[in-house]
């Protein structure tokens, strides 16, 4: 059977080296054709392996407030460059990582490189919607889009959706003011009107924000700033609702029984919520697959993003 | 002791003048100051009323799909027309509607006319954050928004808190995608700035997605295009989270109990929630306030909303 390799960081998560490489093995359990490639510091993670796998040296790590340009320039032996470069000389298909967004963004970038006929690469986010889930990007790659980047997301989406979830023909919306043609502001509206001439994409229209999780969409384009602003109000909203609910049903004797005997269904809508499930944030557009795992990735939650590498690059 | 007159149009409320009336009986009985007049059907209005209110007869209503421009300019006897004319004319201090909204915002801003100033009036929505109350605006009045637009809805959001909210000094944060001076797109970037050197505000810097309603701020701007799209998500997904809870709740008998106990629990939240006590959204920066109500207002709704204009409009 044919290998497929996967380069993955093992430094910059939160939980540390530990957690990437049970998740790694748990990867290679689901996916016996996976060959993982370990990137970090070899003399922590030699004694971690239960399995035999690759390690490259690369020990040092970008922090989140480090400049991206600057780190990329200094930490020429770090296990973002180190590993992004594997990948883009041909010995990986993709790379995940749970360390600095920016570094990953702006690493992958310039050493990976765009796709041809992609302007500037996304960044998606997979959000459970009422029905299943709608992949939203860009999530905060490109602050300033043009129209044109937003039909390419479309397309980077569509295919993503197809790979990774199985969809056939994906329903594409445009995050916007109203659902006429004529609404919104001039990027969204030069959008809709390139989307409407963009082939390979099931372009379904305008789509407003309060139904951009309700199901009727599978991936929803917007630009950059509009993506992180929603996609982090959608992640600090959930944990204020949920937090209120659960400071309302403490507030009394009888609430706080109810509340013990509908456990059980609060833990399936904790599961639906937990990004565990999900796996990374997908950086699309790229020649290879870059996915940016949760900074608090756990085991499980590692594994997902290698799935996701998997799933997208292979056959 | 003096009158305070509050223009308030009976049309295109989805539960009809009645819950208009009901509103502003409502409104008469907390302030015996008030002086409502209402915009309608007189036939229609003075079998309704209670008490005696002065009713000016403007029957005609614009509906939602209408053109805004060409609706201004055919009916030239509808409520908001002439409701808005007699504000303009000094005759009245604000104007309540559940209208069109767009109506409302095109006409508000030809015939009331903008506040010396202020380049362009911001649409504001109160939001009810983890410790209290939020005003985002722009909520959609502007689609391409430039920085001094955002220095002006701050302006307008501070006194609209002070007003509304007792608030002596409202923090205001600016929407972003981090933290940092430097970070965002070319608009916000700009408008940091600008808002670093506005006298008269409280500035305290970029709010991220998932603080806008953590509470730690009290006015957020941000342009209208972004401000419509966060408020419909966050009606939407309040709509969907409260639909996922109560479906995993009548999922299994246990549950079912435990969610009649925790009945009492759920409605405290549900009101926390409820649009009709914060009243409407207020239209900033023209000459006098318009507040557009919900379109399903009922009578507390309407009620609230004339109330937002009163302590915005008195001393």
């Amino acid at each position: 059977m044919k290998k497929l390799t996967i380069a993955i960081d093992t430094l910059g998560g939160d939980l540390g080296p530990a957690a990437v490489v049970e998740g790694a093995e748990m990867a290679l359990q689901q996916f016996p054709f996976l060959e993982p490639v370990l990137f970090g510091d070899e003399e922590v993670l030699r004694p971690l392996l239960k399995k035999d796998m690759k390690i490259i040296h690369a020990p040092t790590v970008i922090d989140p407030g480090e400049s991206p340009t600057l780190a990329f320039r200094r930490k020429k032996d770090s296990s973002i460059v180190v590993g992004l470069k594997y990948v883009k000389e041909g010995h990986a298909l993709g790379f995940v990582s749970a360390g600095s967004t920016g570094a990953l963004l702006t690493g992958a970038t310039v050493l990976i490189g765009r796709r041809p006929g992609i302007e500037r690469p996304a960044l998606g986010t997979v959000l459970p919607s009422k029905t299943g889930h709608t992949l939203l990007l860009d999530c905060g790659a490109n602050m300033d889009s043009k129209p044109s980047y937003l039909a390419q997301f479309a397309l980077l989406g569509t295919e993503y959706m197809q790979k990774c979830m199985g969809m056939t023909t994906p329903r594409v919306g445009l995050i916007n003011v109203g659902l006429e043609e004529e609404k919104g502001n001039t990027l969204t509206k030069e959008a809709y009107a390139l989307l409407k001439e963009t082939s390979g994409i099931n372009f379904v229209g305008n789509i407003e924000g309060r139904d951009i999780l309700a199901g009727g969409v599978d991936v929803v384009v917007c630009d950059g700033f509009t993506g992180n602003v929603l996609l982090k109000h959608t992640e600090g909203f959930a944990k204020i609702i949920l937090g209120m609910i659960k400071e309302q049903l403490l507030s009394t004797t009888i609430s706080k029984i109810g509340a013990l005997l509908a456990k059980g269904a609060f833990g399936k809508l904790k599961k639906r919520f937990d990004y565990r499930e999900v796996g990374g944030a997908p950086f699309l557009g790229l020649n290879h697959i870059v996915i940016k795992a949760h900074g608090s990735s756990d085991a499980l939650a590692i594994k997902n993003a290698i799935r996701q590498c998997v799933e997208y690059a292979g056959q």
